[in-house]
């Protein structure tokens, strides 16, 4: 293996976390203090950042300002959602990525994100290598959606899923108040699966859950959900149930649509859902005559840093940190990921294991059909096995005045050295 | 002063809060260790619960679990939205409720809530004077809305607004991250009284704030709004505006009924609001062409425990406590409210100060038009001021698994003592 000695890039992309940039801070951290590594740069707005000669010079920031990054919410350098084109049909992007790495020696490009960054990453890396430009791409995962190939679990998942179960507990507690009765529902993110959604169910685990938590990888009948919520209501006098927003029926219309004929589309062609809450609530207002309550949790489950994991955001700087370090020795081409594993005494341990890119990108992975049960509105104690131990650990974020400190980057242009 | 000994009753009342436990845990801790209090009755749904005889025995809870109150959102022993009838109209409930006290002989009556709680307490006070049963009567005030009379604040109030500036400066992080633009509108509770909204203003503060703030307290215009939203969006390529959900036109019409001309009215006649931030999503949608997304708080405003203010829960326990130590030591017909000093290093310190019920009740306080900056879109320093020491402290809520622990009451059916 040899020794490669060059200027790194990081990017991120994609919809943002409560912890991309742990990751992000843990790649960054490593690199400044690597002696093969003779520069850093950030890009902003991520691969547009690139194409943009849009680069921060990361060794530049005060180290104790840039350590605010661990706990801040969103991507402190900014995001994309550029899809780059097969090279095969239009190399334009590709040609200039290669310009800019090459008037800053960059050798190594560490990207952030999710299913498409990990298919940026990967073209990316065919093209330097069809073009003999020596370079080590490295993907590090982040995605509350949780949908990664391969890795046990996605960095951000586990922030948002403590956020939701504790949102959950918290609204059952407020909704359930009054005699007279309420009927809620509670919009998670996740278009196909339904890992956030799950999530409610440790609320459920802690004692204060839903009546019913609806994932997307079974099939939603509306007039069977109307039914069981009566039902519940008739007897309880309340009933909360929790919904992914893209629960679908079975011949794949989105629920949300049924509202909104015309739901629009994003860059990558994906349907831009919402409102479902509001639909659902309406519908089951018409249906039961009962005080009904719709609440999308909205961006607030993915930038909820105030209540992250600990332990997410742990392993998420970890898998920054990996990423740096396994490239430096050589490795590329690869995903940073978590495999489970426990120690002696059968606590959970995750250690970080490599995944290749061409198999990452664009692979999703679901909640198993089996984890959920057998009415399909609810989840196993597989499910809990799983994710409680990712929701452990207050996060450790600084205070000011009450209120979360932040970093606040310098972000001064960067200059290629001589 | 006469010594009174016999039972009390403490009840909830109105929306719940994230700290109305701690306030009633408070109570019940201090009338558990009186001597003159025989008996500690919680009533199930609060004056419904004395109507129907719904009377649990506190004394036959776990002490050990019953401290988790303190940390418990929504209301414990249940709510209601019951307004009692004018008894000079109608007086069969004022009469049931003597029946009531005097079963369980009741001469101690706490009663934690809001404005028409206060109004209900003073109601019930009234009557047992004019009836010669002698009891001494309580109000614990409670509301988010923080705009109860007399008292500098209300318990309630600061763990919301610490947990809308919290989720504002995620927010603002999140909505600002792409850089092809997005706008967002944050929709607070408050209809008459714009503290929640002005919360937001903590966020600014904090360096990642809104760039408008609505409150009800000033006419809202439409079109004005929509013009300094598409200026704001020319110049940054992004826009964040924080509203009330009771902003209204110079017409006192709600801007949320522009979208919905059939709005509902709850029990009190209170127009039911929601929807706002939907509303004005799709209206500068339409106007803009940008992205646009609306977030409405909802109930988690108003039962994230888990970002409470220790201050605030701090406060609203030394409320309730403050309840019962004057009323055991004669004081009766007052709500327990906050005066405002300072130390003799300039450090805020809250004091209790006693209020009259009758002035209290029905009175509602709005932020001081002077507060508002001249525009009508922002918060001066005064607010600042205001309202900063009040959201210091972060919870000290036990998790278990990760997960907040709520209590869970055995609620033994209270038996009169012979």
């Amino acid at each position: 293996m040899s020794q490669l000695k060059g200027a790194c890039i990081i990017g991120q992309s994609g919809g943002p976390s409560a912890v991309i940039n742990a990751s992000a801070y843990g790649a960054i951290k490593t690199a400044l203090e690597n002696e093969d590594i003779t520069q850093v740069l950030g890009a902003l707005h991520g691969i547009k950042g690139v194409l943009n000669d849009d680069l921060i010079d990361m060794g530049k920031e005060d180290p104790a300002e840039l350590a605010h990054m661990k706990y801040t919410p969103s991507s402190a350098l900014g995001s994309c959602r550029y899809k780059l084109a097969d090279p095969d049909v239009d190399d334009t992007d590709y040609k200039r990525i290669l310009e800019i790495f090459k008037k800053y020696n960059v050798r190594y490009f560490f990207y952030n994100g999710g299913n498409d960054s990990m298919d940026t990453c990967n073209k990316i890396s065919k093209f330097m290598l069809k073009n003999g430009y020596e370079c080590r791409v490295m993907g590090i995962p982040k995605t509350i959606d949780n949908d990664l190939y391969g890795t046990d679990h996605c960095p951000g998942f586990a922030s948002a899923a403590k956020y939701i179960a504790t949102s959950v507990m918290e609204v059952y507690r407020d909704s359930t108040v009054y005699d007279n009765g309420q009927i809620t529902v509670v919009e998670c993110m996740g278009r196909h699966a339904g890992w956030l959604t799950a999530a409610a169910a440790l609320a459920n685990y802690a004692g204060d859950g839903a009546d019913m938590i609806y994932l997307p990888e079974r099939d939603f009948d509306l007039d069977a959900f109307t039914e069981k919520v009566k039902a519940v209501y008739a007897q309880k006098k309340k009933c909360l149930a929790v919904v992914s927003e893209g629960i679908h029926d079975k011949d794949g219309k989105f629920i949300s649509e049924y509202g909104n004929a015309n739901a629009a589309k994003d860059a990558f062609g994906h349907t831009q859902l919402g409102g479902l809450a509001s639909f659902l609530a309406n519908h089951l207002k018409a249906a039961t005559g009962a005080k009904v309550r719709g609440i999308e949790l909205s961006l607030l489950q993915r930038c909820a840093s105030h209540a992250a994991s600990q332990t997410d955001i742990d392993e998420s700087f970890a898998a920054g940190k990996a990423a740096v370090d396994n490239a430096v020795a050589g490795i590329t081409d690869k995903m940073v990921g978590f495999e489970r594993s426990c120690d002696k005494d059968g606590k959970y341990v995750c250690n970080i294991k490599l995944f290749d890119l061409t198999d990452v990108a664009n692979t999703e992975k679901k909640v198993p059909l089996e984890w959920i049960t057998p009415d399909g509105d609810g989840l196993t104690k597989d499910f809990i096995d799983y994710a409680l131990p990712l929701i452990q650990g207050e996060t450790q974020q600084t205070k000011e005045n009450g209120l979360p400190r932040f970093v606040h980057l310098a972000k001064v242009k960067a200059e290629p050295i001589a």
